[in-house]
């Protein structure tokens, strides 16, 4: 694996591939790799004839007293990582380099589909999330780009970036990959004292409950959002930030089950905010 | 020359052609062809293996009651001069097929780059503008793209975002082509009555005055804005809407004359609003 910082080499390094005609598969990450990271890897590197994996932690995303500073870094382990999964390429670019003085363009989306869920909470985020994409993708001219349905507001939202703006590429959504007792996977996990980790289980329990409900003919989304809400305030720690049922397709609201629907949620665990969804189809 | 409209198939010509190894140019336009035109055509054609010129007036760049509607229009002229360039693609997308139903995304800039000139006059022009060339970018996927120097705040805000962005390509300013009296080409000329036809050199007399003045020492912007405006009053039914001397890189605001400074200015005859600029290097 060759690891590539500078912005000008990693373009030419994807336009020679390109030439070549083989296909180049793109896996954006900030880093701090887990296995859902490598989930993402070896889906590309099964579809792909080159995989490019990113590490960037781009401070546009963070708002004002989020993590930044703190957002855990593990570069030696993340190349041993990927070098085990044969990734081509890990691209690490610098912030001076992506946000130069006088850098101002940005690629934005208004209205429900960043107005909600991670967006209320988390003003500004998505911006940075799809100008920094923006940014990848023309850097690094994937034929495919790979994100986790685990952020699921923000792999929407990017598959509705790359159909709005003619992005010549295909966004591909690869499956949460859980710990066994069931916590989704994240890289801000380590955050979690042993009493929080115990206590987080409440997420994934509350999401498979009310799939249960819906399976067993509940429609309305207010009696699900109260089962949800019930389970997690099970735990003493948990403070909810938000439990959303929306249609899958465009996140836009209902009020009755119907066709795909996701169940999101953002919960607190002291200063840890964890999130979770599940995709359920009726 | 091939006419493509949709745009999956525009964007699988380009890929094509790219793994063949071809250089592509593209020169985007609003149609109703001239002079100006066909020197971009022309530049892009010495440049580049194959040339794709797009036509496409741009409805998110217009503004409430600007000329969207009456901007002149004539594809059959257009297509038999493109023809005689030897362009290969004319694309004509369709606004359905670029702004579909749902379409909410933007590419945008804010700050001093933007925020003068045609962009105080037209609020909302420069965020269309930097979106559809966005897609079109994305569809096309030149090697080069072709600006004409008579949209000067344009080329600039474009040259910035492909910096910014980190798009693939080179933006390529052409020169701006000029009626053998010196009116500066521009679709919009036909617009002018045969009185505001004549009156309108005033645009050109007042740039070439300032640039003299210039070169004969004056370096105080406030002066060479009064003989500007001076010159273009003497005609009566010019309105001023703007005359502006600014660095030429950034179109920061400067008060002495230094270095490379450009001279814009946006004029009225009736409805018909012109622009012209002339760049002088001290």
């Amino acid at each position: 694996m060759q690891v590539i910082s500078n912005i000008q080499e990693m373009q030419q390094w994807s336009r020679q591939k390109r030439l070549q005609g083989l296909t180049i598969g793109l896996v954006p990450t900030m880093g701090y790799l887990h296995a859902g990271h490598l989930s993402l890897v070896r889906t590309a590197r099964q579809q792909c004839d080159v995989v490019i994996v990113s590490l960037f932690v781009n401070p546009m995303q963070f708002g004002a007293g989020e993590d930044f500073e703190e957002y855990p870094r593990d570069i030696s382990r993340d190349k041993d990582l990927l070098e085990n999964e044969k990734a081509d390429i890990l691209f690490t670019p610098q912030a001076r380099d992506m946000y130069p003085p006088g850098y101002s363009f940005l690629v934005e989306t208004e209205g429900e589909i960043t107005g909600k869920m991670c967006g209320a909470s988390r003003p500004g985020h998505f911006r940075g999330v799809t100008t920094v994409v923006s940014k990848l993708f023309n850097i690094c001219g994937p034929d495919k780009a790979y994100f986790g349905q685990k952020d699921a507001q923000q792999v929407t939202i990017l598959e509705k970036m790359v159909k709005d703006l003619n992005f010549p590429l295909e966004i591909i959504r690869v499956p949460i990959v859980r710990e066994p007792d069931g916590l989704a996977m994240s890289s801000r996990n380590v955050y979690l004292g042993s009493e929080e980790r115990r206590e987080a289980l409440v997420l994934y329990r509350s999401l498979q409950a009310a799939a249960e409900a819906i399976r067993d003919g509940e429609k309305s989304v207010e009696e699900l959002k109260r089962t949800i809400i019930a389970i997690i305030n099970s735990s003493p720690q948990a403070q909810i930030d938000y439990v959303e049922i929306n249609r899958a397709d465009d996140l836009s609201s209902i009020d009755r089950i119907e066709g795909t629907v996701l169940i999101a949620l953002a919960v607190k665990f002291g200063t840890t905010r964890l999130i979770d969804n599940l995709i359920v189809e009726v």
